[in-house]
Formats: structure tokens, sequence, C-alpha cells
């Protein structure tokens, strides 16, 4: 470990942050070295900080929404050169020959992909993340955020962006689609511009209205309540596709009614409990109930461009390395609007 | 009603059948008749007359795998002609103008597809199905038996055919995909060789190993007895698809693990409990859960083409109208291989 770089250190589960040294790899042949600009605060790094999700690797450095550039590049990396703006998301790595791997889906890598953080590199070294200013991982896994996309409004593209994007686009949706995005949060206020740019008419299904100008903002043309009952009464079979983003337990029947015959209910949030579905829900309308986690590399990079292309960053409030602790229990009360970066230059360790 | 015609009847819920005369409308412009050939036995006509789905309508003429020969056209008939082969499945009429008629998922139809026996037709009138010596349908409900497949085995095709023909289209099913077909009755001894046709490496997975013979015969590699919780260790993340046609309850994390990430597990079957399903056993490998019911006009069409292609039929023991009381409890303790089919033409009847 040559390289000692300032980091966001949780020492143990809950701990509040603190800004110190830690080390990273020197280049193996197919490494790139990052500085990182900013990282997005997801609430999955909060989830296992806490240890709400079963054990974890303490010290703990979160972060897979990263945004930075190249500052060096080992011998064999050929794709990626210094001075390359990147971006890496929940991944660094993994074994590149299995039927996933080759597919571009190495979140399904049967040797198991490599987590970013809080995970254990093929190496044996516990991973540290992107709440740091430097990163080095495989080049496979750095992908290109093209011109035209600020890095701090990229950062979140890498999970928020690419977890809501896959769905959309392995469901087919586009011009004319009917979409639905429950829950209007980090990941779904990136769902709701993302289907809006491929062509679909989206309706945010929200607790209450009090988010009902910021859907409108982002190109929904509907918002609805579901705090209100009767407010789902007028959109059953409304929807090619409901894109579920929250991480409470829901009645998940509810919004397969509001899906047409042959619709598709897609989660991306992980609730505690388990779905209950009568089979007749499924099987008279040939519906579809799946889940989705993040997405492959091939679909990240093509999920960069489709930003650049179309214009498209998420929403997001910029602070520092000390506001992060405070920051977290805002993001578990829902008051982000939509998404935190931290400016890791912020980050203050003597070297 | 100018047309009688010998029926089998149930003239109350669970009353042993009787043979008697029933009407026939006359023809509409769009009419055709029927001299019905075969009718097969779906263990849904047992649940109807037995009034386990609820309430049922009396007099009730089962049949919805019906095969024959057209003796009489509507003025407006244009596409089908006396003399044609022809089958009949689960649906006589629907609107033919919503989205769903429009896509060819008739089942789907906004109005409500008119079901072939204990439903009512647009005119008011109850239907009777296809244990009868003629039938009366819109023409757009006769699907072309092609030449090669004789009527009796072609009788099923008109049900558990297309049931099972559907979800394998659905889900890509194609050369080199590995399909599990979950209980090898009606609908599954279908699934296995229209998959095998597909060119599906088809796994049988049933109770015990009493059909494993069959189960090769009909084109598998392999036959699982799911009796024994060991044999399932081998099989975690093998098939793209596991289409289960069992009604019985069934714990359906068990196959959910069986297939690969992006896997599906289609239900046909309808089970009276609900499934329960942690939100991670879909998410972490992107899997679906999904159902499907029959299968549309166009898709039934194109499934026959494809079974006188394929020379596939069902697997049947033709009998008389005498022996169908009894064959019920045959059906439901499981001793028929693999679809009884009524000889209609033994249906007595003083005219």
């Amino acid at each position: 470990m040559t390289t000692q770089t300032p980091a966001l250190v949780a020492e143990s589960a809950g701990a509040p942050f603190v800004q110190r040294l830690v080390g990273r790899r020197d280049l193996c042949p197919d490494d790139v070295m990052i500085d990182v600009k900013f990282a997005g605060i997801c609430h999955s790094d909060i989830h296992q900080v806490r240890e709400e999700w079963g054990s974890a690797i303490f010290p703990m450095v979160p972060g897979h929404e990263v945004a930075g550039v190249v500052s060096a590049v080992g011998a064999d990396v050929t794709e990626i050169k210094v001075g390359d703006r990147v971006g890496v998301g929940c991944m660094v790595d993994s074994c590149g020959e299995c039927e996933y791997c080759v597919a571009g889906y190495e979140q399904n890598c049967t040797r198991g992909a490599v987590m970013t953080y809080n995970g254990t590199g093929y190496d044996g070294e516990p991973t540290l993340g992107g709440y740091s200013q430097q990163l080095v991982v495989s080049q496979r896994f750095a992908c290109p955020i093209p011109e035209g996309i600020d890095l701090d409004v990229a950062a979140p593209l890498l999970c928020a962006g690419i977890t809501t994007y896959s769905p959309l686009r392995r469901w087919g949706v586009g011009e004319g689609s009917k979409v639905a995005v429950v829950g209007l949060g980090g990941l779904g206020h990136m769902g709701v511009v993302l289907a809006v740019a491929m062509g679909a008419e989206v309706t945010v299904i929200s607790r209450s209205d009090a988010k009902k100008a910021d859907s409108l903002a982002l190109g929904a043309v509907r918002h609805v309540a579901s705090e209100n009952p009767s407010n789902f009464k007028g959109l059953v079979s409304e929807f090619d596709l409901v894109l579920n983003t929250v991480s409470a337990d829901i009645d998940i029947e509810k919004y397969l009614r509001l899906v047409k015959p042959r619709g598709v209910v897609a989660n991306v949030g992980l609730p505690s409990e388990k779905y209950q579905v009568r089979p007749g829900a499924l099987i008279g309308g040939g519906k579809v109930l799946t889940g989705s986690n993040i997405g492959g590399i091939p679909e990240t990079k093509e999920m960069l461009a489709f930003c650049a292309e179309h214009g498209i960053g998420a929403q997001v409030e910029t602070i520092t390395a000390d506001e992060v602790t405070e920051a977290y229990d805002k993001v578990v009360a829902g008051q982000v609007r939509y998404r935190y970066v931290i400016d890791v230059a912020t980050i203050s360790a003597p070297r």
C-alpha cells in the first residue's frame, strides 16, 4: 500500500466519520488510479455503515457513486488514459470469464463480483470506497463520463442512475410507454428523468402531495399520493411498468393491479417482509413481478452516454466532508432533494 | 335456437353427466358451425362442473379443447369454408377492438372475452362448450388445424397446448435453452414436447420417479423427483425458465433458486394459497415471477402450425360419452396418461 489517501472512515458500526489516511494498492498492470472529485451518498451506504444489512467490514470507507479523473494507469491499460473523466459504481472487479461476465452482467458473476466497499477483493484485501481522494480499480470498472455531464451530477448516476436505467431498458420502455415510479427519492427521481427521456409518460406515486411540484418539474405528467387509497381507482391497468423504488414494505398486489395485462412491476428497493401475491394476480393478466440489482458495466457505459445525450444528471446538494455524518440522518428522514454528493477535496487529513 | 345437438350436460353442480339435446344459435353472418369430433377433458372442466372455482352456470356443457370440421358458414365468413378442420379453445368471442384484441391477446379483452362454456355471450345467452356434436362460434375463434395432426390428438392443443406454448415463446425458449417443467400431467406433458421441439434441454420435475420413463420418452433429458429435497441441490441456477404446471401449493422460492440470474418462473397452474417471496429472491438476480393464461388467437394458430410442422399432438386416451363421469375421478386421481378426449359421436340423444 504505497499510496495514502485522505478518506472518510467509519471505524465501527454506526460510528461518526473520521477523516484520516487510508492505503491504496500499487497499480496492477490492469489498474487505473482515479482522483475522485465527488462521491454520492446512497441510502445503502447508511444501511452498511449502521450494519442494518448484517455484519460489515470495519474500518469502512463507503461510496459507490464515484466520479473523478484518471491520474495514473497500469502498464496494460489501453482503453483509458490519464486525464479521462470516469465513474465507478458498485463493483470494482469480477471474474471476467463466466457466462454472466461475458454477457455483461458482472453483478451476477459466478465467482462473485467484488463490491466497491464492504467487500473483499480477489487479493484478499477489504475494499474501501469512494468517500476518499484516490481510488484504484481495474480498468474494466472505470466507466467513461462523457463531456457534457458535470462530475458532481454524474456521481449518482453510477448507482441511482444505472439501478433505474437497467429495468427501464430491460422492460422495453420507449416512446409512448406508460410508467409509474413509486417513491421520489434518490432512485425515484432518476427513474423519472430517465423514463421521460426514453419517451415515456410518467406518473409519480409518492406518499403525499409534498413533492408534487418536483414530480412535474422532473417531467412527470401526474403525481399521485398513495396515502389516499381512492387515488388508485382510476389507475387500474394503466401502466406498462411500475418501477418501485421504495424500500418500505408495501402491498405489492396493489401495484400489480395498476399494470396492464403483460405489464411489469419491477422492484429496486429492498423491503424486509416477503411479497405476498395471489397466483391469480399474476396468471390472469400474464403479469410480471421482478426485481433488478444495479446493472452491468456495458449497460452502465450505455447509460452514461444516454445521460450525456439527453443532458441528464442527478439533482444534487453538494456537501463537505464535515457534513456527512449529519447528512446521513437527513437522508433517513427523507430531507434530501435528491442526492447528497460529497466534495471529496474537503476531506482533511495530513499526508 | 334452431339447431338441436346431442351434448353431455351437467344439470347442476357436481351432477353426473346426462346425454341430451341442447340448442345452438342460428348462424350469424360471422359464424361458423362446427361438427365436433373430439373434445379434451381439462382439469378446469372438473373445477367448474364441481363449482370449485365459485358459482357456475347450469345446465353446463363443458369442453374447451375442441376439434372438428366446419359444416356451415355465415354469409360474411371469408377465411373458412365448409370441410375445413378447425379447433376451438377457451374463448368464442371478444370485442375485437380494444388494444388487447388488436394486439392478439383476446384473453385480456377489456370488454371481457366470452368463455367457451360457463360464460355469457354478448347476446346474453349462456355459452355451452364442446362436449357436444355441434358448436357455433365466430369465425375469428375457429383456428385451422393443419393436415398432419389427427383431430383426436389436436383437441388438447387448444388449451393444454397453447397454455404451455405461450409462456415458452414469450420467454424466448429456443435452441440450447434450459427449461424445467414442473408437473407431468395434461399441461406438463405438452410443455415438455413443445420445449423439446423448440430446441430446449428439458428437465421434468415431478413428485416421484413414477413417470420417469415417460419423461424421457417425451424427450426430456432428466427427470427429478421433488419428494427428495436433496435432488434440488445440483439444480441451483440451472434453468432459463421453470414452467410450473402444478396447481398444488408449492414453495415458489424453491423454484426461483433453480433459475439463473434473469431467469423466469412462469406459472400456469392456479394454486389456492398466495406465493410468498423474499424481495431479495427476485432482486438479487433480476429474476422474474410470472404467470400465463392460455394465449391469444394469433398465437394459437401459430402453435397449431408449429405442432403440425414438428409432428406434435397430445398423448391421449379416447373415451366414450358414457365414460366421462368416471374419467373425471381418474383425472383428479392423476391416473390419465395424459389427456382424455371424448369421441363425441358416442353421445347418444334422440333428435
